[in-house]
Parts: C-alpha cells; structure tokens; sequence
C-alpha cells in the first residue's frame, strides 16, 4: 500500500514534511508517491482568494512563529521569505514533468529549501534551473517538458484529484483511504501505512 | 515559570490537552495553570458565528476523524457528540469559581469526558452537577457561586486577556511569552517549559 504526500510549493507546512519525508518512509520501509498539486484552485473554490494565513494575520503571524520553531526542532534552515504565499505554479509544473525520475525528491527538497531557507522567489526561472542542475541534470529538457500541454494537463487532473479526495489543505497524506492533514501527522500517517502492511 | 493551558469546553481538540495536561506536566516537574475562557466571543471578533468546523464541513468531517484517531491513540473513549459545539458557558464559569481548589482539574476532565467519551449535553445542570459529585463535593454552592457576577465577571476578563494574548482557538499553551496552538503542541509547550527552567 502507497502512502500518497500530496504537497504544495508555496505551502510552508509542506516544506517540513517535504524535507522529513523521504528519510522517514524510507527507514519505515513504506511505499511512496509525491502527489503535487496547487492549493489555489481548492482555496478558491471554498471561498479564499489567498492563503488562509493571509486572510487571518493573526494566525499567520503565530504561523510564522510555529514555522520557525518547528523548523529548528527538525534542524532544517529557516527565514521568512518576503513574499507569501509564492507562486508555486512553475516549480509544481517540473516536479509534475520528473515525477518518474530517482531525484524528484531531491528536486522538490531543493525548491523548499531555496524558498524558505533561503527567502528566494520560486517563480524565478534561475531557480528552478539551479534545482535542476543540484539534481545532476541539464535543466533545459525538464523546463521545456514542464510546459507541454500534456504536463499542465496532468497537474489540473492532480489538483483535480485532491478536491475530489477531499483535500483542504497541504501537505496532506492518504494512504489505505485515511486522509492525514499537516506535518504534524506524517508520522501517524506512516505508522498506519506500517500497520496495514503487517 | 508556569505553563498557561488555555481551553474552551467545546472545543473538541482541548478534550485531548485537558486529558493528558495533568499528568503530562506533573511527570515533567512543570508548574502549570487552568485557563477556561469562551472561544465564542473570540470567533466572533473574528467574523466566525460558530465554531469554524460548523463553518467549514469539509475540514469539520476531517476533524472528527482525526479526533477519532488521536483518541484512540491516547487510549480516551471518543463518541461524535449529536451536538456541536455544545454551550460551554456553565463548564467554564464554573471552572472558574473552583481553580484554586485542588479538584479542578478532575472537574474538566470530567465534564469533556461526559461530552466526548459519552456525547452528554454539558449545558445540562444534571452533568455539572455529577462533574462536581465526581470531584467529592457538593455541586449546590459552586453552582452557585459560579452563578455570581464576580465569577461572570472573571470568566469574560479571562476571555478578554486571551484576545489580548493573541489567542485565537483552543487549546493554547503560553508560557515565557511563547504562544502554542493546539493539542500537537502540548508537548513542545512543556519542553520549552523545561528548557526554561534548567
């Protein structure tokens, strides 16, 4: 049985369990699949132009707040990037165009981290090439793949999906028909994965 | 440095922190307080009429399966009450009028485990009144010092100073000017606590 971590780009939530998810799968010898998806259009549809943590200040100032601290526990780097929420639809794209490729982690991984260890702009084409070459490949191929009708139509089915799955928000993981929602339950989410398997 | 539990008697997530709080922090050497206070003004201010997982069905289907699965995690009985949320405002002013008394925290363990153990209706007298008897005494005059404008007076200050605190959902721990949201906190909660102390 697969564990499924649907993620979002800009999500900062996401960047913890992006980070902490292959190591910890991987120990827990459970299957898995990256499932990214744009939480924008799911936003939308419920009423929210933005990002709940922009249309509340109050909880996303305690967001912030949570982030930080929660980011030093798991010993991954941290700032507050300027702008949030990012636009997370080209770097989505690519990890969409590699999803088949040994390094797409390594690829989602070097996104959040370059956001939010390092406060850089995702929408920027020098990142996402820089990404790519950290992955050991030529960028050219990937970009140009990640703009073909085929890709983009494959990412609207994805977040298609995750509304139809009764995805709220990111990350969240699914596995053996359970939805687990947030950082906070990938581990609850692996142990059921482990659970069903014995 | 005392570690602030901030709760609401409706609020399902604080059925899990008032649970385990006591022995948690007991186990730790951590020196803690009750903290009841009315989320309702507070969602209000906010632009919310009701709890926000009545607002929001999707997200409030998912919660109750989450509390489902984080009960049973943590070994407490957990029904879906027919009710929610339920009117936690006799619960709180009474807990007020008994903080000081050794008691209190078996009171709203007792009152949340009528509510999300057994589904009973805690605005009914006949509930707070058994709560009390639970605890050893007799419910007669804390009732009716509960019904006194000094304790209503006390519970809406509590509430105001939650506001105030940046507080906007239950449970919340402060402690050394950290805010923690959430049951998944209570643990980083009293490591800070801990960390502080030594």
């Amino acid at each position: 049985m697969k564990l499924e971590i649907w993620f979002e780009f800009a999500s900062t939530y996401s960047y913890l369990t992006v980070s902490r998810a292959e190591a910890l799968l991987t120990a827990a010898e459970v299957e898995f699949v990256w499932r990214p998806f744009l939480l924008g259009p799911i936003f939308r549809d419920r009423g929210m132009e933005t990002s709940p943590f922009v249309l509340d200040p109050v909880k996303g100032e305690y967001m912030w707040r949570d982030m930080a601290r929660r980011s030093e526990a798991y010993r991954l780097p941290f700032i507050r990037p300027r702008m949030f929420p990012m636009n997370g639809l080209k770097a989505a794209r690519i990890m969409t165009a590699v999803l088949e490729q040994p390094w797409c982690g390594a690829f989602a991984r070097s996104i959040f981290a370059a956001q939010f260890g390092q406060g850089a702009d995702i929408s920027d084409e020098r990142i996402l090439r820089s990404a790519l070459e950290t992955c050991g490949v030529s960028p050219g191929p990937w970009l140009e793949r990640a703009r073909s009708p085929e890709i983009k139509e494959t990412l609207r089915a994805t977040t298609d999906r995750a509304r139809n799955s009764g995805i709220f928000g990111a990350p969240s993981m699914v596995v053996g028909g359970e939805l687990f929602w947030g950082d906070d339950r990938l581990e609850d989410a692996i142990a059921f994965a482990q659970s069903r398997h014995e």
